[in-house]
């Protein structure tokens, strides 16, 4: 039994956005030959793709040849959009969920669903998402590690995940047991990083451990006890440099911990008086491809709180999910948390589903 | 026997910068107190420090306290100054060369020295760096993990460290054999980090994880076989996020190595036929606040090229340098190497210093 938790999905078709919405930006699909398409911003080519994002019955075979029970759909992050005018964000954020939930309604034993909703107002983005747990049975959202800058509320500031303005979002995902998947974009200092595929390697594990940090510093979890957050590529440069990080919060609390004084370390796995395992706060995905930093995770997070992802089906991920996890050494019970059990537990799904 | 590669040294007192070379930005020292100044740029305060920052003396105290036979002294990154004209650059990297020399011939047997080269024209850096070498006694040169944009050279790209004009310091390295010591500074992505110190806690990281994927991905390590690099921080983000940079070079070469073919872990420890480890084409130090993350950087280059630095004297530093060293579990002849051994060899200290 496996659960991805991290896969990607897109509609075969949608309107021209750039002409619905009166101005440019928004990625458009090019189906320019059989199977494949080209995603266009204006004339630019984002990426090529094939059509196992957006066509099912091709995701199915592929999750059949590698014995995948589920995947857990998602978006792709460069549909998020948060520039765009709030309207146009929540109306972009329709469609796609309930393209998203059709998917989901028509294949019910294999796919789950994470809605995307308009952080750019995070009021509007509650809406969203009630409306996608209660109306089309998601059972969550995924989102970015940041809110971008918006020209259209003059807003020239981007919002990083400690920003009280998004509290709304917060607090409708813990009262409608909600998950939050945290997925790295519009990678910071991309600037810099003109060549060799930069913004992927090292601009994503970056926003993803800003993100992390940012939640853990600006007290989102101690706010709300009950969110559940999950973060993609295995929490990116978090794990890896939780060293400095933690060296940072005892050495400078005055420039670190001014809204937070708990030591991050309380939000990773830790043993209890009894020896037992206590998992950490948050969760991670498995997609770090490689033994020793998953070993790393599995030490800081807990099996409980790592779960299959694969980023299917875009070639920086796992082409067999949950190859890696099978190369560790793991009880049985072990492996079947990080193979489906914690995902189920991080998106409520029922034991039966 | 411990040797220190990584501490930072300013002198007591210089110039007004401002007011000899004509334009703003530079760095001041204002002693407003006993054993106490404030960096200040503009009226800004940059960071307050202590004594031990300038005064041989007081280091050589807290080395004695800590059994640090040897510091290997450069100076703040923040003095870089490659935003400077070139010239002026110079001028400063002269004025604090020669002072890093001065400590250095004072007291031989504790202090080696890392010089500070003008990058922003790398044909100076290159003779400024033969000048301390040949002239000076000093071992190499502390440099940042890319040069900043430079108006006064109508330059308004920052140069990662793949950038061709580079050259002529990498081939002046490998001719004075000179060791190159690289250090973050000016953190990719500062400007969405306004709070929680996240410029130090992930933008460093980053910024070093950026500066290694760009020599290797641009083959800088290919055409100058002889040159020896270390980077801070324990290389960063990069050994956490090593298996995500794999994989992007198997599954998009198109992308990631135009300029460099070779897989990036054949830049990293390997086993030979006789099960000898082969170490790290390149070297860290051991500033990583975490024994997990010290096994992975001893796993990943070899005991032969991790070496201890300490920061000292600032906070993020470790405040007993070679404390985590000695709480993992090491032959006596690896902690010898990572102590003091793989520092000497980096910088072609005689076995007698």
């Amino acid at each position: 039994m496996k659960i991805d938790l991290h896969t990607h999905i897109l509609p075969r078709d949608w309107p021209d956005l750039d002409s619905k919405y009166g101005y440019p930006g928004f990625v458009r699909l090019d189906h320019y030959k059989p199977c494949c398409a080209r995603m266009m911003i204006g004339d630019r080519v984002f990426r090529e793709i094939t059509d196992n994002v957006w066509d099912p019955q091709r995701r199915m075979e592929d999750m059949d040849g590698e014995n995948v029970s589920m995947q857990v759909l998602s978006t792709v992050p460069v549909m998020f959009s948060y520039w765009a005018k709030p309207h146009d964000g929540l109306d972009l954020s329709r469609r796609l969920n309930d393209h998203l939930a059709d998917v989901v309604r028509d294949h019910p034993k294999r796919f789950a669903g994470l809605a995307t909703i308009p952080l750019q107002d995070p009021d509007l983005a509650a809406t969203e998402l009630e409306r996608c747990v209660r109306k089309l049975g998601l059972h969550g959202a995924q989102i970015g590690t940041h809110v971008d800058a918006n020209p259209h509320s003059r807003r020239i500031d981007t919002l990083n995940l400690d920003n009280v303005s998004l509290q709304p979002v917060w607090s409708a995902a813990e009262e409608l047991n909600a998950a939050i998947f945290v997925h790295p974009w519009d990678m910071l200092g991309k600037e810099r990083m003109p060549k060799y595929w930069l913004p992927w390697l090292v601009g994503m594990p970056a926003e993803t451990s800003l993100a992390i940090c940012s939640m853990i510093f600006g007290g989102v979890f101690e706010r709300f006890p009950k969110l559940r957050v999950a973060f993609a590529h295995g929490g990116g440069a978090f794990p890896g440099t939780i060293g400095r990080i933690d060296h940072g919060f005892h050495v400078r609390p005055d420039l670190y911990a001014p809204d937070n004084d708990t030591n991050p370390r309380k939000y990773l796995a830790s043993k209890n008086r009894k020896g037992e395992l206590v998992p950490a706060r948050f969760y991670v995905d498995s997609l770090v491809h490689d033994p020793d930093a998953l070993r790393l995770l599995l030490n800081l997070f807990g099996p409980q709180r790592v779960a299959l992802g694969s980023d299917y089906p875009f070639p920086l991920g796992e082409a067999h999910p949950g190859k890696l996890i099978e190369s560790v050494k793991l009880s049985i019970k072990e492996k079947k948390q990080v193979l489906s059990e914690t995902a189920r537990e991080f998106l409520g799904l029922s034991a039966a589903a």
